[in-house]
This record gives C-alpha cells, sequence and structure tokens, in this order.
C-alpha cells in the first residue's frame, strides 16, 4: 500500500476502477487494432497519419499541423514520416509560402493503402469496440469526453494547467 | 472521402465521434501525464510497472504476469526492464520453482520513487480526468467499459475472435 492512501484526495476504488478501464481498454484495443494493421503492414500510428493526410485538401497536410492532430512531439513524428518514406507512403515537399516550413504529402501507394485497409480496419473497431455499446452508450461517451478533450487541448496549448 | 463510406457498416458520424473522443483523450492524457512524470525521471511505462510490483507480494511478479498486466509483448516488456534494471529501479532473478521463469523485482530505489511520485501522478490523474466528471458519468464509464475489457481480454487469451 501506498503512503497517503487513506488520503480523500486519492481516488475511491470507483473512481480507480473507471481511470484503469479506460486505461485498460486503451491498451488492449490497441494491442489488438495494431496487430491486424500489422498483417497489412502497417502500425496503428501509421494509419493514423495515412487516415489525416487522406481527409486533407490535396492530400498534405504541414507537419506541425500534423503533429498536433495526432498527439505527438514534431520530432517523434519526424521520425515516424522518415520510416513511411522509405516505405513509399508518404513524402515531404517544402511549403511554397514559408520556406522553412515542410508539408508531409500521401503518395499514390500511400492512397491505395488507406483505401485498401481502411474496412478492415473500421471493421475491427466496430467489432472490438462500437457493436459492444449501446447507442445511449456511444452517445454517453461523447458527452463524457468532449470536457475533458477541450481541457487537455487547452493544456496542450499552454491555455490551461 | 474513402471508398465504402455509403456502407451501414462504416461508423455512424456519432459513432465516429465518440470514437476519436476516446482515441484523443487517451492520447493528450497519456501525452500530459508521460509529460509530468518526466520531470521525475520516469515515463508512464515506467509508472505502471513500479505500480504493479509494488502492489505485489514482496513486492516482485513473473515477467509473464507483467507484461499481461500492462498489455505489452513479453519482448518489449524485456527491452523495458532492462531500461529500468539499468536506472536502479527493478531487477531480474530466477524463478525458484521454475528455472526457466524469470521475476521482475522492485529494488528499494524503485520502492522510494513509486512512493515519492504517486501522490503528483495521482493527482494529475485526478486533475485532468476524474474531476471534470460527475460521479454518475465515473460509474457509467466503469459500466461502459467493463464489457469491452472481458471481450479484449478472451481475445487476448485466444478464447474469442
Amino acid at each position: 500500500m501506498l503512503v497517503g492512501m487513506d488520503d480523500p484526495r486519492w481516488l475511491s476504488s470507483q473512481e480507480q476502477r473507471a481511470w484503469r478501464a479506460h486505461l485498460t481498454v486503451h491498451r488492449l484495443l490497441s494491442h489488438q487494432l495494431d496487430r491486424e494493421l500489422h498483417e497489412a503492414g502497417l502500425s496503428l500510428n501509421d494509419y493514423e497519419i495515412l487516415v489525416n493526410l487522406s481527409e486533407s485538401p490535396r492530400h498534405r497536410m504541414r507537419m506541425s499541423d500534423l503533429a498536433d492532430a495526432t498527439v505527438q512531439s514534431r520530432s517523434r513524428l519526424s521520425h515516424q514520416i522518415s520510416r513511411m518514406e522509405a516505405a513509399g507512403l508518404v513524402t515531404r515537399e517544402h511549403c511554397e509560402d514559408d520556406r522553412r516550413g515542410m508539408f508531409a504529402v500521401l503518395t499514390g501507394l500511400g492512397w491505395e493503402t488507406i483505401q485498401r485497409v481502411a474496412w478492415d480496419h473500421v471493421a475491427s473497431v466496430r467489432h472490438h469496440f462500437i457493436d459492444r455499446l449501446t447507442a445511449d452508450q456511444v452517445t454517453a461517451l461523447e458527452t463524457i469526453y468532449a470536457p475533458i478533450v477541450d481541457h487537455l487541448q487547452r493544456v496542450r496549448a499552454g491555455k490551461a494547467s
């Protein structure tokens, strides 16, 4: 037992169960989705980047925007993009209006790849997650999480602590 | 737009918002908790391993049980434990009753470390997550996630697909 566990600011067992359930669902699900994508030669991180680029105008995003969208540091994203560049899924291009800025751009192979794997991936998300919730629970999850996402995005932007 | 988006098995926008909210909360929160633990020289993965060991009898766990508890492959855990061993937080010991088995064991420094950082970490979990939920929402999260955890653990154990 850790010090301070009788302090009311410690998590109650109910709170601890909710927090651990969130963590455990995420870990088990990431592990499973990653394993299933692996059969198509992708990681879950690769997939998220391909989805973001495929949904952007001209299939390209500034590296800084892509880092924000996928919630990772620019240096980690840069390593990730180098690996994906080597696999032929994306390329880097200089921004025309900003010499220091770089875009990540989906290649033809990247676009074919996301079209090929997206369906199976979404079927997995449905099978392992969405279909195990009632319609009310789907709505509840969004309601529960929206203010937390809002808070954490403010923290990330340096507008809250 | 990806092919097949008009297929009813694709996610509805409500389902997609719930799924993305889950992903985004997890990413933003992991990022923030990892950053705060970094000040104490730990990663979120280190922390989870220290917590698991500190809550186990004689502060030790079989490597295979620790891999299950923290939802990672044995090879990834082995690298992680090597780094933590180099930092003096854990050691490895042979199991007495199973020559091929190994335990990960918390060191004195590991125990001091988890006692020192746990309080701040839990305060962060409370600040960024629990305190942004009503008591009903805390209960709802556990209810929503319990069957998903159960399903995914069965998948991991090879008892479901």
